[in-house]
C-alpha cells in the first residue's frame, strides 16, 4: 500500500504555524504540498531562530517535504500561474485574515464557482464568522482568551502559557481533520467545501473536564499546579533526587500503590475513595513523599512500573529526544538536505499506519521559490 | 450536502478520554458510533464527577450522540453479537493495553484476515511497538515524560501540568486523523489498515519550537511562565485591574504598539529588533506596564485592537462559555435528553464545514446498554 494521501495535491498559502502544521500532517501522510510564498520574504518563520548554516531550524521542522514557489498574487503573471495551479489542486489552504482572499479574487465563493471540486481550508484566529472575525490573533491571545491559561499554573499564582504552541497546533490539527473528511465526502459528491477553523474555537474544544465542571457547578476551575483537578493521587512527587509522577487513576491502582510503597492506607477511610483522597490530597502527598524521599526516582519508577501503576519521569526535551521508546517509534527524524545528508532534526509522524512505511527521514525543507522550475515544467506538461 | 462521515459506522471499544474523544469527532462529523461497554460498569467516566441528576456531566460532554450496548467479550452470546456488529462496521476503535484484543481473538491480524476492509484504530500510552509498549499510562504520565511539562510553568519553579488533558486529547485527534485518512484510502484499495497512536508520541509532535531549539543548541528549553520563549513582547501585562495579553509578533506590530501606548521606543536600539527585545524583555515589560497600569484592561484591549495589535483578556472557563464570539460560532452546545430537553452543556464542534449544518444541540449521551434493543433489531434486519 502507498501513503493514504498520495495523489492529493495541496496548494498551501499558509504561513507561520497553524496552517503549515496542517500541511505538514498532509505531507507526512503522502500528499504533495506546494507552498505558495510571498516573493522576497516568504513564510515569516524563515526568519525565526534558531538557525543552522543560515537556515531556520524552526522553519525546517514544520515545512520539510514541501515544495516552494514564490508568487505575488497581485501581479498578473503570477496570478496566471496560480490559476493553473488551482486547476490541478485538490485543496487550497490559507490562514490570512478573513477577507484577504476575497480581495485577491480567490475567496471561497469565487473559487467554488470556478472549481466546484476544490476543497478550501481556512484557519484564522477567530474564524470567518461572528462579531470578531476580522481581529488578528496569535497563539498567546487564544490560549489566554480561550480558557486554557486560566487552568494552567500554580494555585493562587499568575496563570502561565502552555509551553507548546497549542493555540496554533490544535487548530492546525482540526483543519487537517476537516479537510480529510471533506476529501472523503468528495468521493461521493464530487464537490468541494469550505473548512473554517478558528484558533479560539479549538481551545474550547480542549476543555472537556473544565466545561463539564463549569456548566454543572457554575464555578470556573482554577489552576491546580501539577495536580489533576479531580483525581488523586495524580501528580508530581519528590524522590530523593527530584520530581517524578504517579497517576493512580482508580481505587484498584491506589490499593496497588499502597502495597508497593508499603503504606497501610488502602483501608483508611480518609483515602478509601477518590473523593476522599481529593479532600485529603495534601495529607496523602506528604504520606507518600515520606516514603518516596527515601530513594531515587529511578527506583520508584521501576518499583511502581513493576506493580502496574502508571508512573514516569519528568523529562526535558533533550531527554525526550533520546528516550528509547520515542526512538523506537521513529518519532525523531532527520530532515535531509537536497544532497540527501541530514541537515535538521524534527518530530516524526505520530500517525502510524500498517499500510505506510514509517520513514526515519524527511525530504528537504524548501528554499524560497526553490521548486519554481520543476513546478512550471509540471504545469506545462499537464496542460499539453 | 450531508455530514461528511454519514454512512460510516464506528464500533467503539474505547473508554475514558483519548479514544472517546476520537469517536466524538466522528459523531460530530456524522458517523454512527456504537459504544461497546463492559456490562455493569461501562465506561469508567460514567463514575467521574461532576454529576447532574445522578449522571456524569464529564461522560456526557464526550459521549453525546453515541449509542451504547453492553457486551462481555468473554461470553459466547455476546461475542456472537459483537461478531455480527463487526460485519457491519467500517472502523473498530480500542484503547486497551496492547495484547488485550489479541487475547480476546479480536486483534488486528485476526480481524484483518476475517474482514479485510475493516479499519482498526488503536490508541495507547506508548503505542503497540517498542520496548515499553505494554506499560500503562495516563495523561499525566505522558505530559511529564513527553516534555510538555518541562516547558510549562514559571521560570525556576516546579513544572506544572497543562490544565487541559492534552495527553489524551491530542492523541485522540491524531487517531481520528489517521482513521479518516485510512477511510479515504480504502475507497481506492478496498482494504482497511491498522492505525496505531501513542499518547507519548503525540506529545513530542506538539514540541515544534522546543525540538528545533534543542536539536540546534543541544540545550533543552526551560519553562518561561506566561512569556513566549523567543518572541517579545508576547506575554501577559498588568493593567489597572489585572492581567491581559499582548502578542506583538513582529517589528511592524511592535512599532504600532509603541504608537498606541505613546511609548517612544520603536527606534530605540535596545528594542529595534526581536532578538534585541528578547534580550531586554524584562526592561521592556516594565516600560510597557508603566503605561498599562494607568487604565483598566478593557481600555487597553480596545485601544490596541483598534491599532490592529493582537491582544485580549485572560478568561476563565465561565467567561469563555459566555464569550459572544464563541457563542456566535456554536461552540457551546446543549446535550439533549431522550425527551429532547437540554440536560448537559458541552463544547461544540470546532470543524465548521460549508456542507454541514452546525447544530447547536447534540443527541443524548447514552445510558449504559441503553440502545441494545434497537441495535439488535438493526442487526436482525441487516442479516435478513
Amino acid at each position: 500500500m502507498s501513503a493514504p494521501l498520495s495523489g492529493i495535491t495541496i496548494l498551501d498559502l499558509t504561513h507561520v504555524l497553524a496552517g503549515p502544521y496542517a500541511s505538514m500532517i498532509f505531507a507526512d501522510l503522502g500528499a504533495r504540498v506546494i507552498k505558495v510564498e510571498r516573493p522576497g520574504i516568504g513564510d515569516d518563520t524563515r526568519a525565526f531562530p534558531p538557525f543552522k548554516d543560515g537556515q531556520s531550524a524552526y522553519f525546517a521542522t514544520i515545512n520539510h517535504g514541501k515544495e516552494s514557489i514564490a508568487l505575488d498574487l497581485k501581479q498578473q503573471d503570477d496570478r496566471a500561474i496560480f490559476d493553473q495551479l488551482l486547476e490541478h489542486a485538490d485543496v487550497v489552504l490559507e490562514n490570512y485574515r478573513p477577507g484577504v482572499m476575497e480581495k485577491l479574487g480567490y475567496g471561497w465563493e469565487d473559487l467554488h464557482k470556478r472549481l466546484p471540486s476544490l476543497i478550501y481550508g481556512a484557519v484564522s484566529g477567530f474564524g470567518h464568522t461572528g462579531p470578531e472575525a476580522l481581529k488578528p490573533a496569535y497563539d498567546m491571545v487564544v490560549q489566554a482568551r480561550g480558557g486554557v491559561m486560566s487552568i494552567t499554573g500554580e494555585r493562587d499564582r499568575e496563570p502561565v502559557r502552555v509551553g507548546a504552541s497549542i493555540g496554533d497546533i490544535v487548530a492546525g490539527m482540526f483543519l487537517a481533520q476537516g479537510v480529510t473528511a471533506a476529501l472523503l465526502q468528495r468521493r461521493d459528491t464530487g464537490l468541494g467545501q469550505k473548512v473554517d477553523i478558528a484558533m479560539l474555537d479549538s481551545q474550547l474544544a480542549l476543555l472537556e473536564h473544565a466545561v463539564a465542571l463549569t456548566s454543572v457547578t457554575g464555578e470556573a476551575p482554577r489552576p491546580s499546579g501539577a495536580r489533576h483537578p479531580s483525581i488523586t493521587p495524580f501528580e508530581t512527587f519528590h524522590a530523593e533526587d527530584g520530581l517524578f509522577v504517579i497517576a493512580a487513576g482508580n481505587d484498584a491502582l491506589f490499593s496497588r500503590l499502597c502495597d508497593a510503597l508499603q503504606l497501610p492506607l488502602a483501608a483508611d477511610e480518609r483515602f478509601a475513595t477518590n473523593p476522599a483522597r481529593c479532600d485529603n490530597a495534601r495529607l496523602l502527598k506528604r504520606l507518600i513523599e515520606a516514603v518516596t524521599l527515601g530513594a531515587p526516582k529511578a527506583h520508584w519508577i521501576e518499583v511502581l512500573t513493576e506493580a502496574g501503576i502508571p508512573t514516569g519521569p519528568i523529562q526535558n526535551v533533550a531527554e525526550v529526544m533520546k528516550d528509547p521508546q520515542i526512538l523506537s517509534r521513529n518519532m525523531v527524524v532527520d530532515v535531509l538536505d537536497k544532497a540527501g545528508k541530514p541537515q535538521f532534526t524534527a518530530a516524526g509522524n505520530p500517525i502510524k499506519l500498517s499500510g505506510m512505511t514509517d520513514s526515519t527521514t524527511r525530504g528537504p525543507s524548501p528554499a524560497l521559490d526553490g521548486d519554481r522550475a520543476e513546478i512550471l515544467a509540471w504545469l506545462a506538461e499537464a496542460e499539453s
